[in-house]
């Protein structure tokens, strides 16, 4: 841990999330659901989605973006599926009702298949899949979102966000695997920690209007913040790396997440008249159980034999291991949940001005002393 | 069209694999099922997949590694899923017969997913998807492969297969949206058409044993063929341009396609017993009824305004339009239809051999006149 943070225990964090979320107004049992996906991040490590994302989600709520008090209910249903109104809610607690709900349908017919609409940012796909995990299910989480920021093979508009893919998959030795990943190269989060650092960025992640790769980390954050001429490039980069396959997925994170349920494509945004503030972002949950197709036990098997298998091949290098995905969020979840999460200085600042600001009590370190 | 080829009927192609099929004792109905596949590949402009890959399986036949009078039945099921045991059959009759009954189910309960095991090569997985849609659904096709060929991030031993994703939408004025990509950066086909040319492979194909780029085409295919120390990259190709996140889709195709029914997981070819000569490949469908979630008519307005959007957003070159996965082939399918597939001289030449082998007609035009 750097010498300017300091380790804080997960209740506490999660007592901060509820403190200030209900500071501005949200429901006590919203604000909790919310936290619980929160400082789950937070554990795993996805630092960007833990508490230090209520910076991003202020803006949110002093736009009108999110529904304090909203009316969630279940839109349609059959017996496999279901199409869920979030009715502007940020996206947490809807996600956790929604993935749930696919996993009490696969427990009957092997897959539940939950659609969202009208809600708002979800947070780390990762956490959802997790869960269904920990039921014993294989699941898919997708969502898109209302930046857009990546463009399509061939073109400088940016037409999608970054669209996440998130896969899960039970073992019984192992942790269960867990894959979330943007499908674009790289996130906004990256660039703007290159800019910091004041290092270049990789030719390819980022491109111009003449799609020419864009290194200069501060050039970037125009295009991506202000002009919208450029942004960043699908999963590949490059044509010859296969830019098309990332953008293929990118689209198809949309039609999944947003024209399955009915929630605004990014493409449209400018098109149709909008529905207020809100973003009416979408989400889509696949749950499938095992059970459905074969002897659990079995399967579990595999899994393990599988991720053992990856993990003894031959690595590039003696000292750094091949990996499964999920493998370093569990490793540091382990370590977060008992020395706690390392927050920084400069976080709990801002976070401290924004207690202030939501007028909600402070509950975290103070700043002045880490 | 190429001096050396010429354009032969849609018709004449399917009579030539069914002729092939039945000639090394496939039953005439798999055989057409096959064939059926094979030459919507070729229509596409999928050449690899098309009539050309009978030179392929003809290894497969040889080497007893497809069953060629196969008892294929459904070996587990509920009102959503389905398990499929192919029987060792090649892929393209069960596939049918999987996506079909997964578009019924989903007809019935909104989804259906169905999975196949003891399966082998299925051809292009954006047919079946591209069936789907003709059914209008929404649907996902993923499959594993015998021949460990892409190495995990961060490790030189082939793991995986290039395990395709396809994905199919359907829309009203456009045609669907059919996305169908190996998860490696490149195909081996690709490395191969690198080395007839003489060219070199772009850095971040293929990396060798200590994870470096492999650049001479020549020098790929011997650590592909032969050696195994090293191979192709999952899409990302690099770490700084996220490798990780292709290892972990082509891990997911994996787990979908392969443990999840019960076929061979590829990681562990090596562990385990084989059953015979057979590769035991699997496959998994996932099909969505749109209705399931909206009113049909709102989704097909949302997914032809996108796909318009996409199209006609800037590109990079004025005089190349963004273009919407499916478009090219579609476009190909639409010339071939009209003007037949090209064929060339040196393929030709290969299936007149194939076909004396075989104890088949040869169909096709001479090779002598083309």
């Amino acid at each position: 841990m750097s010498s300017n943070s300091i380790a804080v225990a997960p209740e506490l964090i999660v007592r901060q999330i509820v403190a200030t979320l209900t500071g501005w107004g949200m429901r006590e049992e919203h604000a909790r659901g919310s936290a619980e996906i929160m400082v789950e991040a937070d554990l795993n490590g996805i630092d960007s989605h833990g508490i230090a994302i209520l910076l991003y989600y202020e803006g949110l709520f002093q736009t009108g973006a999110i529904n304090l008090n909203p009316n969630i209910r279940i839109e349609r249903e059959t017996a496999a599926t279901a199409l869920i109104d979030a009715d502007g809610s940020l996206g947490h607690s809807v996600s956790v009702q929604a993935i749930n709900l696919a996993c009490d349908k696969a427990e009957k017919l092997g897959v539940g298949i939950v659609t969202v609409r009208r809600s708002d940012h979800y947070g780390a796909a990762g956490c959802y899949v997790a869960r269904a995990a920990a039921r014993g299910m294989v699941s898919l989480a997708f969502s898109n979102g209302f930046t857009r920021c990546v463009v399509p093979a061939g073109g400088s508009s940016p037409m999608f966000s970054t669209n996440p893919i998130a896969f899960g998959a039970p073992a019984k030795r192992n942790n269960p695997f867990i894959f979330d990943v943007a499908t674009s190269t790289a996130s906004i989060g990256k660039v703007n920690l290159a800019w910091l650092a004041g290092k270049s960025i990789p030719a390819g992640w980022v491109v111009g209007t003449d799609g020419a790769p864009v290194t200069d980390a501060a050039k970037a954050r125009v295009i991506i913040y202000e002009t919208g001429d450029g942004g960043l490039t699908p999963l590949g980069g490059t044509p010859e790396m296969s830019v098309h396959k990332g953008y293929g997925l990118n689209a198809m994170v949309e039609i999944l997440s947003a024209l399955l349920p009915g929630a605004m494509p990014a493409p449209l945004q400018h098109l149709r008249p909008h529905c207020g503030a809100r973003t009416d972002t979408g989400h889509c949950f696949i749950v499938i159980s095992p059970q459905a197709f074969r002897d659990l036990v079995a399967f579990h098997t595999d899994m393990d034999d599988m991720m053992d298998a990856l993990r003894t091949s031959r690595p590039f290098s003696a000292d750094r291991p091949v990996m499964v995905p999920g493998d370093i969020e569990w490793k540091t979840r382990e370590l977060r949940s008992v020395d706690g999460v390392p927050l920084g200085r400069s976080l709990l600042e801002k976070l401290l001005s924004l207690s202030a600001r939501a007028g909600s009590p402070y509950l975290l370190p103070d700043p002045a002393v880490v």
